[in-house]
């Protein structure tokens, strides 16, 4: 499903998720991926050990609560959290996200729980 | 500049922007960066042979000549050119583009012509 050298429209994309906080690989760059995930009420607070994480809002929005402050990011707005950093995401209503971290990173990060998706799954 | 777990708006940057083909930082997710860049006409053919290089189209529509194609990558569309690739960006009308890459990549590959953009350039 790793078609290099050729556009991939989101949309038409998004429109083969149906479960929320669940990202879906749809391109690859390098050992980074690029995941599509549909967002909606709280997940939880975790934090990823090795890496960085960067969202980029496609529709709607994401709210991420930090230890002392949260932040609402709308359509056309991004944030990298820092690697180490406890993060709780949130969404009022459903929401469509595109997440960018290395291959191999668990969306739960230091956690196993219910919300923890399989990784490395292609749409 | 680089100021994790805070959110960006990029409308909000391009408006920094004055020149064509001329990436600047917005973002850094571990060594990788997102850059924002508007671009019109033509640029030149090259490629990158240590890296992969992903486009985000954020406003109109970004044209990449191939050898043997022509992608149209429009707003809410996305590509990932594969290192070693040849390719000519180019676009009809003004049009505004995310790019992720590794830090460090010059924007025209293995050439230095007189569209090669001075890096890390944050705004």
């Amino acid at each position: 499903m790793n078609e290099k050298n050729k556009k991939i429209n989101l949309s038409q994309k998004l429109k083969k998720i149906n479960d929320y906080w669940s990202p879906k690989v749809v391109s690859e760059l390098n050992d980074y991926q690029f995941k599509l995930v549909k967002v909606k009420d709280d997940f939880v607070w975790h934090h990823h050990s090795k890496s960085d994480e960067t969202f980029i809002v496609i529709k709607g929005k994401l709210f991420i609560d930090f230890k002392n402050k949260t932040e609402e990011i709308n359509e056309g707005e991004i944030i990298t959290v820092a690697k180490g950093i406890n993060h709780k995401p949130f969404a009022k209503k459903e929401a469509h996200v595109l997440i960018v971290e290395p291959r191999g990173v668990k969306n739960t990060g230091n956690l196993n729980t219910d919300l923890t998706a399989q990784n490395d799954v292609w749409i």
